[in-house]
């Protein structure tokens, strides 16, 4: 057994369990779960695929807040404790550069990253087809829209939260326009989060069938002196339709689309009837990790079922053991880089 | 606020519960549903979709009651207080106008209408494809079954419950000869039942994310001074699987192709274990209303998971504000007519 | 042998060839094959798919012109010979019952039928899907355009050259709102043009590999002493793509849901390189017939390609001689009627 | 009725319940289903569609393993009463017939039959797509792989129980290479188990909607005096996914590609929370069947939605008389043989 | 240059031309072709892959010919140059082993090979479902059909020309019901030609573009000092249709699953009118291939379009050193053996 | 009529033909087409879809070349009069910035553009799916590859031949990973060829017929006095098969993603057998034009069927004032800019 320590502020008040009593899985859930449940706003239906963040003392959040129309946007969120979250009863009102107000006509799946002294709030939005959408804010009281970093078709997208080498990176997943059935996550870099390049493949979907469909970015990669330990979904198409499963891999510190360990097995899939009944059944979709460095203590925030948000933990002794004792790349199955 | 009023006859005998506290939805869920569960009759493993009217002090019904063999037919019911019913175990037994014995290979998603001093029912049957069929009754005694309205592809047809310029209106949905990925509602004529046209666009999908791949009329339209409501279905296409929902529109009182309002949000979508999961997921399915103008209240019958029968409960007032508080035509979205 | 006779008027310019030494087929081509080639017009691309009649001692038609843009109309034709042919530069300017002008956004396929003294046009265009619309003209200077007769979706719709039983009588097609991969042929009955009822089935496509996937009407059905006799279409899907075929039946005279015969083989398909090769390859489409009662002769209008104008020759007695020779319904399979 | 008897050896201490009061179904699930739960074994998520059969005065079974890769593989267990199950920690360890070990990439839904003094194991594994892998093992201790007895693309082999006119009989299910939409039950011999041949159809999927896209054997062939009696999975589509539903057939003892009998009704179907939601929601899956002659019940096991294994009984009488109630040969659907 | 030669029996009359001055192609096209063109009988509209053998000092084949009612049988030829046919009216008349008569309800794409002093033929017919008939003749008087040899799905069979270690040998294409879009090649083994088994992988679609969607068995493997020499055809799927192209590879002599050598390069691919257009467009369909080991030429006989019979040459010598030039397994692609 | 004049260097010889007399089309063939036949290597079987620019007073280009694997690569040819054309057998040798050979696995539809003094090989490749790649020259003698601009999936790149507003312009075609059934035309900025971003949508699809499945940008834009001339191709899905054509549309000089004109019509489409026929049927695919400002002659290079290059004349003024006289853009059909 190797130690592994992430590198990083501390954070005693993240939310904790500890492992249940006989459990062997990596990944355990919080017995509160869902923490976030169905129409927790006059005109939300649910909340969930969303990403929190340290703020102030206390939480704040973004999250995908699907209306009643069916359209999503992002709600801002705060919380003292992390497991019980106020919502604004607006969504966010970007403005653009100059001020301008600027609301895409929805958006979805957000993540939250600081960078330096700046938080960078991610989404799927709508771009003559699906593409990411970007905006920064200092206070979360103003939020201006960057340039969109990619042409469409791209899902996912998640920054990491500092530069490398200078500049900044983003993993994202390029798609179709519809419900893609495939889909490799992606390393692209930017001196100036204006203009985009050195494009490079990260992993695909592999051969495992929890994830032998497509894959995608989940929460900003989290440091440790062993490399970036990535949260992502992988998706399989069974016989009677998807299922969305937590995988999570280690990517070189410095050259990040070098991926050094990648877990064969996923370490959280659905099973509660809070994934795997709701308005899109049997999914868990990770966009977001709280973390203590000092404790090595980790709590991941998913998706379930499009419809909740739940929570569950992990350490990173625990979870870096659980990755190497199933490590696919031993198999021979690594490939990386721009062709 | 402006004042509603439903036209019609008096039903003191409605099915009813008052809001929930704190339920801020336009409709509330009866707390005993389901109120027809798994295996009703010896042979028939499931009912749903199915159609209620009062009837000579208590209520009668036309079910979609799915065999053991998988095929649907429809089944008389009869209750009391419209929440308890009993089921006659033989399916109805159309004949034509000469008397001789009808009966459609399957039979779906009965809608039942009294128009004058007769009771109307509409299904969808194959006759070279899935199409509408339709008979009268007077006593439910004996069906007559009359000549289809309309050729082939098409499903979810109801009359209005009034002629209109003297006409007898119906709408329906056109649709292909599979589990087909589009839909709109339409409107047409008739002077007797037998010959149809004046074919109208009514409405389509929507921009709204629960009705974006296809919808369908659900109950009769429901008379009012501020027009026709009507309770439909709208279906999404997530990323894994249909969802069901229910939507309400308004239509002009004379010129019913016509969409004075039409709500952009659902107004009931699956949330309880028996609209998420049964035979069909995600579905909540309306076909029929009962309505007492007296009190404004309204009691929706509708199809759960293609397993079960629920019924929810709104008052006239408080879907009308709703429905104009969340207008989508206010946004410019209301083609119609033919073109 | 039986004798067959059709019944009309005499067309002593029909144009003809007779069938060249060694054919045994029961349709040969026109040597002078295309008739109309590309370009015909400065803005229209390609002439095909289109319909002719005998008026005032010469010829006139409806043809299906393919604008540069690529969106079809339809157009008018005057000839002296049936052979060369010139036409109007713009598209049929249609009108409304009250003079005010109409334009489909598209229209296509053409068929042109006189029933009593005025001549109907109808052809495929959208209203919300692609559906029948049908116009009437008494001097092919004015068109008014009538109700269309069905809800969308549905294509080559064709009237019977008189009442039946007092009533109009058409054929069409229901299909979906792509390319269609399904397709059967139905007789429909109105009494005054604008109600449509009594819909029965008349045949579907065949086990015959030339036929399989869909049929579709193509002429008017043409009056004989033994029945109507009807050209229509029939595709096959082949492992490289479709190929549109003639083929031939003859249905019941006062009840013409009726088939009372029907050609197993095709009797004509695509050999030449007109028909072969072209914007859609592989495509005989038969719109139209002009009878000689006197000879017997009959020339059939039909579209190659997409791109072109073919003619085709037989008699009466040759085509019925080898209807009855090929008779698919010795073999028992002819359904029809409505279930 | 008439009286029905099971052949084959007495199993006093087979499983059992009696009918639930009131219960007028034909099969009756186990009141402690599931029988066995999620993550079973530290590396095993899901075990599901598995085999058992008597063996030393208790039980044995081969397992369908979905480890946590989501890779399924074939696990051995053993039993006292056949509800409580003990798994080997590895999957089972093949050998070819030169004792080399054998591993094939995957292995799922396996069956287990005794023939003679031999019990074979089949299942579907990859070899260019997914075919019938078989091996054969007289203690349990060694496995020896067979042959594979077919082409791709196969799935759900089952051996019967004994040779019939002295060839091995196995049915499968022949397939494409995918989540297959068709699939019809064929019959084969074998003189040896390596080479195959007289392959003979049984039965397709049929027009009743609880099996309608396609079907496959379940459990071996049960002898009785009256035939053959098959347990057999059937799917339907939905319109929002696939059902799968358990039905049961009686072929002909001496020629068993003859269907005598087919119960037109499901006789499970999913109904209960952990049959339809799951890993694939909506699955009821027939793999094995304990029988006792000497009483006449039966226990079948089934999976139930890719993630448990559950247990339902009935009796050869109550079944066979259930059977005959509702015959669908008897409506003259009942192809056979070989064309 | 390694030199190689055919091993077999002379054929002094086999058709040929020799290499245009200037090709630099493997493979040259008979100058005359097609040599068979459309409607070949009164009854039969194409004639086209197909195979021939010598007999009697001239030659025989069977042919497929495509009825006009689309539908295609199997009919006999003779020629006495292999170049210009006289073929029997009537579809070749079939008998089971007791002399019953025997008519699939279509047959299409046959092979003739003699095995010792038997001629087989085998063809794609329905038994439930697409799979390969199989006859046997000795005098081209009577043909007795056999068992089936797979069960559906199944193409493209032909015999080896004699046992392999006292085993029947044949290569076929397991497929889907439809127009499958996957197959590889596979060999099985018979004593008997009953019963098959030992079931091997040859070889799949590769990476090249001409071959990148499916292959095919073609002519009978030809047999050389240097191994059998096998003519198949590849299909990719371009971005508007299929093309089908002739590939060459080279077998081992005792183990014909293991693929000594395979030609990257297509050696004939869609070029000429009667190649590009026809009922089927861009089809180059390899069905049998005439040899003379004296003096090493090769005749192929390939379908065209689906509507015409060409004729291409080669020696043996020029065809192996183009094969070793562009050996595919030299690049390490070449998997083989059962898993 | 507007003057329209073009801007840059005078080409005398530059290929021409008057317009033939009678032709009204915008765009007429080269009376000797195709210039560039079959098999034009001995180890190329098709060259199609390839740019050419003037060179040393001759000309150069760069092709894609199909070879007989079916793999295409880009080969480069030279020329004295633009017709006649000869090739270096081998393909063109790639290196990085270090001077390490590159080569894709694949290459096709080039397009080259000369920026100041460098000119720019963009291409489709492989990297992890389509995309985009890029070269530069000096002296087509080394070719450097650069970053590739842009994620997958995209295809039809071509730079704007000098800078705007300081930065690099490219148009491209985001896409899926298929033979994608959508797709828009998109503009990037790039201040360096390496980083891009500030993506603009050009223009999408239409309901013009000929294009209304997916368009991409051909020739690199011309630069007028009234704004850049841009060839593009658009698709049509007919019921038959896919077909290219050529159009046209003027872009704002300093803000070219606003779209000025717009031609609503083709101004070529297959007609020719070349065009027509061949390894991908009906396609006319232009990737380069040669233009003399001083006459305002331009000659168009385009594929035909993807077996041969074609070249079509114009002039500036005819085909300004042809776009002027078709502008769909008048129609309000101009939507541009991000969102």
């Amino acid at each position: 057994m190797t130690d592994i320590r992430m590198i990083g502020s501390e954070l005693p008040n993240i939310p904790w369990q500890d492992r249940p009593d006989g459990c062997t899985a990596p990944v355990w859930r919080y017995s509160g779960n869902p923490i976030i449940g169905r129409n927790p706003l006059p005109e939300v239906a649910r909340i969930f695929n969303s990403a929190v963040i340290p703020y102030g003392g206390g939480f704040i959040g973004v999250f995908r807040g699907e209306q009643r129309n069916g359209i999503p946007h992002i709600y801002l969120g705060r919380s003292s404790d992390a497991i019980h979250w106020e919502f604004e009863p607006e969504r966010i009102a970007f403005t653009d550069r100059n001020g301008a107000p600027f609301m895409p006509p929805y958006a979805y799946d957000p993540r939250l990253v600081k960078v330096d002294d700046t938080y960078y709030i991610m989404w799927c939005q709508d771009a003559f087809g699906p593409t990411i959408g970007i905006a920064e804010t200092k206070d979360f009281m103003t939020f201006t829209r960057l340039e969109n970093p990619y042409l469409p078709y791209n899902r996912n997208a998640v920054l990491f939260p500092r530069k490398i080498n200078g500049n900044f990176v983003m993993l994202s997943r390029p798609c179709d326009n519809g419900h893609t059935a495939f889909g490799d996550i992606f390393l692209s870099e930017s001196p100036d989060t204006e203009f985009w390049g050195r494009h490079r493949h990260v992993m695909g979907s592999s051969g495992n069938w929890w994830e032998n469909l497509k894959i995608g970015a989940g929460a900003a990669p989290i440091e440790t002196d062993k490399g970036w330990l990535l949260f992502y979904h992988g998706v399989v198409n069974t016989c009677n339709g998807y299922v969305y499963s937590i995988g999570a891999a280690i990517l070189d510190i410095n050259e990040p689309s070098r991926v050094l360990h990648r877990c064969e097995n996923y370490i959280l899939a659905p099973e509660e009837w809070y994934e795997e009944r709701g308005f899109v059944p049997n999914v868990c979709f990770p966009c977001a990790a709280l973390t203590d460095p000092a404790t090595g203590r980790i709590a991941i925030y998913y998706g379930c079922a499009d419809s909740y948000v739940g929570v569950a933990f992990t350490t990173v002794q625990t979870l870096y053991d659980y990755i190497l004792a199933h490590d696919k790349l031993q198999k021979g199955d690594g490939d990386t880089g721009i062709r």
